[in-house]
């Protein structure tokens, strides 16, 4: 593919790398592989067993077609026409891996399953440099990719070759807890920055950074960030490109690098309306609408190179793929392969080549075809989930920002399973109380959660950690499980905080996501007005 | 499966327990995954996709038959009987896995692509737990495994679980260089301990131990072993199991932590014989008497848990797998677990799931039978390269250790291209030498020559390391690739070491290795007595 020219290269910032970073050296064995290509030479160097003593002579999968999924389904997991499709072999396509490929450029299990260049597969680097080309479009001329086993590896690989023990990474006050527990093992805390609807707030991100004291603090000023930018895990919150643009300047001007980790980038769901304001659904968009609808990524406004993007399949294929890849400058993108070579050495061959295999089956376009059904799914999943607040809930616009609006949900006093002690306790206006709020999710599987617990009765007595806890143990015992909010802490859980509950509309199935929220608004009743408080 | 309750627990080794892993905290939204499994509770928790949404709705493969290789084949990669097989589709048999299970037990796609635990999917563990209990036997009650991401994975996690900057570890001079590479950076360097055509002399071992001087070393005494019994990477060398058990008490006794990388485990060829003296082929043997030919490995005499045995599927299934196993004691699992789930995750969904159908149709009495067979395959490759060294090599039986040989390698004068110069110059009987010498190995990939540097006329000018780059550069000249010995050394290349290659047998087809060991003996030829050197 054709670099633009025109744009400018990445800048050095080889002063980021890590100690552990800057000692690593090439495996020395894979300084070898540089031959192993050439085909003049015979090589009796590798240790490499011979393809025919790989038990695996062809490998074929079923697949979905690229359309299965109209954009504009019906509430269904599997639309009613894939359903159907489905007893005919209709929108499936089928994809086939060989022993031994019949021509050049075609798939075989016979390079796949070989050690290869920690590097990944050349077929699938292909596809993926054409996807961040033909979507992301980084702005400066020599961005690399380079394939990785999931964004959990990517970003271990980033925290590795980026901080040393002692330093302090940027990250939203509620962020994705797994990443915290990789870089806190090694001496790396993270300093929580305030974040609203919109995602990490510019303002708090400077004040963070102008005012950082080195002795007050014990650590230098952060140089790495990081951020999941849309359906913000936990919170679900999307950053518009105008707020990206303000931290990617603060970013330059304090000389910080951004690790996007984006996994949900293609579920961007859009606003959510009450069924009975519903605007009726728009005609399908082209891709080319498609990838415009989509809020940038920061590699979009990235002219220096300081942003390490990071991409996976678990959202998009599945999980199980454990395959994603970094965008960065090339510098970086060296170091995160030496780090690659001595731990994971490549990602798994028969996920590289079954993936490969099914875009190429799709095509590019087809693939973004696909993403447009899935988003589709993801959005009928969304508003499924807020639809059964707005039923099990008295639901009450309160604030509104721009389009997004955050409902406070109030018990359904009419159908209280108390309404005889509530008219007897608490019929004072200023008693009934919202018991939740949130905001609805423009993007991604999360809905955040705001409890009200310094309404509850014991909330003198009690600390909002407890409370919460209390909470999830009440759901655990009426069969329902919900993640709960301190977990998601970025530097520790204070009992300043409003205590919240996480819940993922993308996995349970729709009666069942439906009992789940009719029984929290039922625990939530008795937990606020039940027995206990009486 | 029963442990035997007559054996020890494994004794408390926590002591052992790196600065970083005891830092570890449980992957706090992996906490809540004790309750995912309870079929009670109605789980909105974790961000899982639905698995409608994965594309691969069937995935089938064609396998070979646990038999396609007779364990008394003739010399060809793939036997005449399996390639007339191919024509009929005998020694075949084909596996599917389908998006859901028909009935509990079987494997499906929507269980095997979805995030699971980092432990492995327990289909696959327990087919593993069944291979070590018939094969390894650990000497203690309480052993557990652990899926990882192939050895060099599991070696990652060993270094960062039990390692603190500035330790030292013990492993053999010539050892696996990504070992080293995955180490160094961090701080862990590696000291040499002397080995022979058995492995490390523990003879050498109690010398390095009992003489450490803590403050002369600059680094406490060494308490981790990195070690590859079988099939040595790159000497090719065995150790027997009494040299294993004089080794462990050392260890017992200095309170060492063996890490045991035995990928080659079943490559276990045997003794070398010259094609003029080697015995018929004895018949088939039972699955119990192939076990009982293998050295059995350290685990099998660990009564107090102090043994890290990793296991890899990538010489007999496929490197492309990208799986293997720890099999240790539950504590160091314990962490190895908590450092997999911040790093990789989990192995790939797509492997473990073909890896464990793969299994499951073969049983493991049938994986087994496949393991004689390929060890037949390594045997005859084994033969056919040192046949090939005695052909274009004059070769003579220097030392005799035991069962072992070491042979001598000249150039075969009668068919040297430089005979007229010969006669002048190199007619004395002390000017001929022998340019190679080399052990032909009883196990794995690895044929590891000694080349006589000393004996060449520049020697005195020119350093050992300059020789064999010098050499190893004609080699590439000449069209053939092989690994220089110096990268191999674990602590640094001295010009006080011989000089070696290492070849490898495992890879090239046969006419190709045939070849480029004739044009090893021409090039060798030309740089002791060609035209340089007269």
């Amino acid at each position: 593919m054709a670099y633009d020219m025109k744009l400018p290269d990445a800048i050095d910032l080889s002063h980021h790398l890590s100690e552990v970073a800057r000692a690593r050296e090439i495996s020395p064995l894979k300084d070898l592989q540089q031959y192993l290509g050439r085909d003049d030479l015979l090589s009796i160097a590798g240790g490499l067993p011979h393809p025919d003593f790989f038990p695996f002579d062809k490998i074929s999968a079923t697949v979905y077609s690229k359309d299965v999924f109209p954009t504009d389904s019906p509430v269904t997991t599997l639309s009613l026409f894939s359903r159907i499709a489905q007893f005919f072999g209709k929108g499936r396509d089928e994809i086939n891996i060989k022993r031994y490929a019949k021509q050049a450029g075609d798939l075989s299990l016979a390079e796949s399953l070989q050690y290869g260049l920690s590097s990944g597969q050349p077929g699938l680097q292909g596809i993926i440099r054409e996807i961040v080309h033909r979507i992301y479009k980084p702005a400066y001329r020599d961005w690399t990719i380079l394939i990785h086993s999931g964004n959990t590896d990517g970003w271990g690989r980033a925290v590795m070759t980026l901080c040393d023990p002692g330093d302090v990474i940027l990250a939203c006050e509620w962020t994705y807890p797994s990443a915290m527990a990789a870089s806190r093992p090694l001496g790396i805390t993270a300093v929580s920055v305030a974040a609203d609807e919109g995602g990490m707030r510019s303002d708090a991100l400077l004040e963070t950074l102008s005012s950082w004291d080195e002795k007050e603090r014990g650590a230098p000023r952060p140089r790495v960030m990081y951020t999941i930018p849309v359906g913000q895990n936990p919170t679900g919150s999307t950053m518009s490109i105008e707020r990206k643009k303000r931290i990617y300047d603060i970013c330059v001007e304090y000389d910080i690098v951004i690790v996007e980790d984006d996994p949900y980038y293609f579920l961007q769901e859009g606003q959510y309306h009450l069924p009975q304001v519903r605007p009726v659904e728009s005609k399908e968009l082209s891709n080319d609408a498609f990838i415009a609808s989509l809020v940038p990524s920061y590699v979009s406004i990235d002219y220096q190179g300081r942003v390490v993007r990071l991409d996976s399949f678990s959202k998009t294929v599945a999980p199980g793929c454990r395959l994603g890849w970094f965008t960065c400058n090339p510098l970086f993108r060296e170091r995160f392969e030496r780090q690659g070579e001595t731990s994971v050495q490549a990602a798994c061959g028969f996920s590289q080549a079954l993936v490969a295999a099914l875009l190429m089956k799709w095509g590019i376009e087809g693939y973004i075809r696909w993403l447009r059904g899935l988003r589709g799914q993801y959005r009928k999943r969304r508003d499924f989930c807020i639809d059964c607040f707005a039923e099990s809930f008295e639901l009450k616009a309160s604030t509104v920002n721009g389009h997004q609006t955050t409902y406070d949900g109030y018990i359904r006093r009419e159908e209280s399973t108390y309404s005889k002690r509530w008219q007897e306790n608490f019929m004072g206006t200023d008693d009934f109380f919202p018991v939740i709020s949130f905001m609805p999710p423009t993007s991604g599987m999360f809905l955040w959660i705001q409890v009200n617990f310094q309404a509850h009765p014991s909330s003198s007595q009690s600390g909002k950690k407890d409370l919460e806890l209390q909470l999830l143990k009440k759901f655990v015992d009426a069969g329902i499980l919900v993640a709960p909010g301190s977990i998601f802490s970025a530097d520790g859980y204070g009992d300043d905080s409003p205590g919240h509950l996480r819940l993922s509309f993308s996995n349970a199935e729709l009666p069942v996501l439906k009992k789940a929220i009719g029984t929290m608004a039922a625990v939530l009743e008795k937990f606020f007005y039940g027995e206990d408080q009486l």
